[in-house]
């Protein structure tokens, strides 16, 4: 089975080595040599790992994409611009492909299906989230024929190292970042991580998986990790919880139809979930089922070894199906519809720095209740040069009257800093 | 589709219900209908739950699996002697095979493997294990080409809820037991859970799967938790642990082949390793591989729904494969050789009562000596009636070591009680 390799970093070289260490294994077990026939990268200069044979490199994804003999295409580019030509050719071409871009797949994967099923080849893409962990088999297989209800994953490794720095330390943000980027588990820019995007477009693809309906990045709403201090994570401590960067894909099923609601927030997780106790760089699925109940699958989100591991995991299915003349189900991808914004409810914390003066919080409390915000518990937790700690927890609330109270808060004279608010996962 | 059932419990009854209430889903999803057209049950006349078509029953398993129409048998008979006959003549009516039978898959999984594959037909037993967790398909597909090195499981609900309930609530064994039987945790007669003999079987089978050989639960080295004491837990949470039966699965790879190692024992975990999280009746198991890394799968362990929900999962596969006319990778069943017990080495914890006289530490630790064992951690923990309690935590220790110097302590005077010794997890 030969194999075309197309981007070649630090996964690329992983896979390479991987299949040079497990080969002999592998054709025992499949009764066929995997071999990667050809490796398109963007620079045919740059110094490479020893294991890649340099006679197997082209600068021309083209050469590859057409090579008669190449029966599967691992697609390894990143977000770049040719990546969905690659992939969309590669099909074109009668050629399964495996692949772990969770940028174009976020969104392009219905079209991509689509055209895989007229095709009758395969388009794998366990890498594209959560890394090593097995989890888009699981749904496209294991349980395919539960009805699920929510998926709520840890999906980026960087903010939860962080946030697990955060908590654990008892750092600020900043510090904890520097940590993150000096152990290289944040990029010089990690900008996509900590707003919540590189969670959102695997919240995308987890969405359209589990709930088989075609969801994109752009139908996901998020906020990230920015501006969460130390503080707030001794609030959460004495409460009980932890604070975790949350993708949530979320079914409603109702008499006229069913929606759903696709989120990346960061929210306060009770300590004895076993989301809270996933840490540093380490992923995890929460994955809740109408029958099964709850299950999660947890393992490295990164690094080039495990994601390689996913990525043989879909080649070998991939050969399997070629070899077998058969193929995976596609998962159906209906139109799918969405919850507004005005229609999402929780409970949240909301916290802020005020003057310690009378009355401070009669004019507080008059903003919540303008709002129609009801407040469940409420704490003062120091007071230092005149300025005291208020925390407030509400009872079930709409996320727009916490958005608007927000907006009115910062805007009083005794509210010396408003700290962000955080959703109650439940 | 039309499939047979063979026997008709709680899982049996939850399929039924489930098939019922999602069958339009997976017909969509599908293309085709399931429907359980015959169900063989040993009693007739016992009350059913109104999801089940009395029509349907037989008292014949014979009947269903020799039904021409019927393309498929889902076996949930439990551990009864005409099980493996029931499995063998299924698949000898070339029929394919869901089973749930964890004690038959445990003594006779590579025999049926190979006569499943002789018969191009299926057998999958994803509930056999741990429940709802789709853990069976994990290692069969996405970890074939994952060269696993160790896999240890938290796969006996009862024991786990008994262990939880002394951890967080100080209480002892007995108390524990009786608050599982009250909720339904533990049957009128725990034994096999109890013993870890449950968690054995499935032992087996995983070892079997994740490392491609031959083995059944008489290879299994087993110890129970019976008499675990509140003191224990004290001990170990003071230390950082918590107390959990294990079942362990690990790979040895040396120039003369590789060996295996299979067992199941309660052992001192770190409260902050992933398992130690694993609370009350849900099951967990962690994979560790030399590419992926860590993996953890966790749900619930048993239960009517969650079981019949990995049923179902099994079901849809080999109703696309015998659609498709393909069907799964037989796992390698080469013959296994196996650790010697001599040659299992560990860390332990040791803890009895003493008579608080002088002289007692020595003669003590003058048997640990003459055993070679070397302590690491000795600690004096409370003193009552002239009684002292001593733990004393090893180096790296033979196992055969501990158990002859435990025998050796039994036989002191001044020994008052010998504690159950835990190994560390590490």
């Amino acid at each position: 089975m030969r194999i075309g390799l197309i981007g070649c970093g630090t996964v690329g070289s992983s896979l390479v080595s991987l299949l040079r260490d497990e080969g002999d294994l592998l054709a025992d077990r499949l009764g066929e040599q995997i071999e990667i026939a050809r490796i398109a990268v963007r620079d045919l200069e740059r110094e490479r790992d020893a294991v890649i044979d340099r006679a197997l490199l082209t600068a021309s994804w083209q050469e590859v994409v057409s090579d008669p003999e190449i029966e599967m295409i691992v697609e390894l580019m990143g977000d770049v611009p040719d990546a969905l030509e690659t992939i969309q050719s590669a099909l074109a071409a009668g050629k399964s492909v495996v692949s772990a871009n969770k940028a174009v797949l976020s969104r392009h994967l219905a079209e991509l299906e689509e055209q895989a099923r007229l095709v009758e080849r395969d388009i794998f893409f366990e890498a594209a989230v959560a890394g090593g962990v097995p989890l888009i088999r699981a749904l496209r297989i294991s349980l395919f024929g539960e009805r699920l209800s929510r998926i709520v994953g840890i999906v980026n490794g960087t903010t939860n190292f962080v946030l697990t720095r955060m908590q654990e330390d008892g750092v600020e943000f900043e510090e904890a970042l520097s940590k993150a980027r000096e152990l290289g588990y944040a990029e010089a820019d990690p900008t996509s991580d900590l707003d919540g995007s590189d969670a959102a477009a695997k919240a995308a693809i987890m969405a359209s998986l589990a709930f088989g309906r075609k969801v994109t990045a752009a139908n996901v709403r998020r906020t990230g990790i920015e501006g969460i201090s130390a503080s707030d994570f001794l609030f959460a401590r004495r409460n009980g919880w932890t604070i975790k960067l949350l993708a949530v894909a979320e079914h409603y099923g109702t008499a006229a139809g069913s929606t759903l609601n696709v989120e990346v927030f960061p929210a306060l997780v009770p300590s004895s979930h076993p989301l809270a106790g996933v840490r540093d760089s380490f992923n995890a699925v929460f994955v809740e089922g109408n029958a099964v109940g709850e299950l999660m699958f947890f393992g490295p989100g990164a690094g080039g070894m495990p994601t390689a591991s996913a990525v043989l995991g879909d080649v070998i299915e991939a050969a399997h199906n070629l070899r077998t003349a058969t193929r995976a189900r596609v998962v159906i991808q209906e139109k799918a519809s969405f919850v507004p914004t005005e229609a999402i409810f929780a409970r949240f914390s909301i916290s802020m720095e005020v003057l310690d003066e009378p009355g401070v919080l009669a004019r507080v409390s008059e903003v919540f209740g303008s709002f129609e915000i009801s407040i469940a518990r409420m704490e003062q937790l120091e007071v230092e040069d005149g300025v005291a700690r208020l925390v407030f927890l509400t009872h079930q609330t709409a996320l727009h009257a916490i958005d608007r109270a927000s907006a009115e808060l910062e805007k009083l004279e005794v509210v010396v800093r408003l700290h962000r608010s955080f959703r109650v996962f439940a």
